[in-house]
């Protein structure tokens, strides 16, 4: 089965995030109030075929902890979607 | 009330992802099987005071549309969560 999973990285809490600060002062700029603890990670969407949603699950951490998340700076949580089609 | 808002960011479905493709490929350098259709988007995350999840959605999609996603670009799906404190 091939399931969709959405992965999010974000800098880990704690750490500078200075992509986050400059967008929180550009909202400022532009007049939005009221926007604080602007943090910015990445969004990343893939297909994975597996077993199973755990198996998916399984899978896409080991992608994570090995290239899609640097493990000392950033955390990352993952949304296992459901099946769309068997495998061919 | 403040209100945490996730923001995800994709590049437009038909729109070349060269991040994602480059992603994919090393994924596949390193092993992993059974891993396709990547894209790599911008993961936001920020706080909000708004009166309702209704005002703060409608406040984070000005946002969105002004100075957080491409609108020729990019397309983008909020997450509004429930209030986490009052006002100062």
């Amino acid at each position: 089965m091939t399931f969709q999973v959405h992965v999010r990285v974000m800098p880990r809490t704690g750490l500078l995030d200075p992509q986050g600060q400059a967008v929180e002062h550009a909202l400022a700029s532009l007049g939005f109030d009221g926007a604080g603890s602007v943090r910015i990670g990445r969004a990343i969407e893939l297909a994975i075929e597996a077993d199973s949603p755990a198996d998916a699950e399984r899978r896409v951490r080991e992608m994570c902890d090995r290239l899609l998340a640097n493990p000392v700076t950033e955390d990352y949580t993952l949304d296992v979607g459901t099946a769309t089609r068997e495998a061919a």
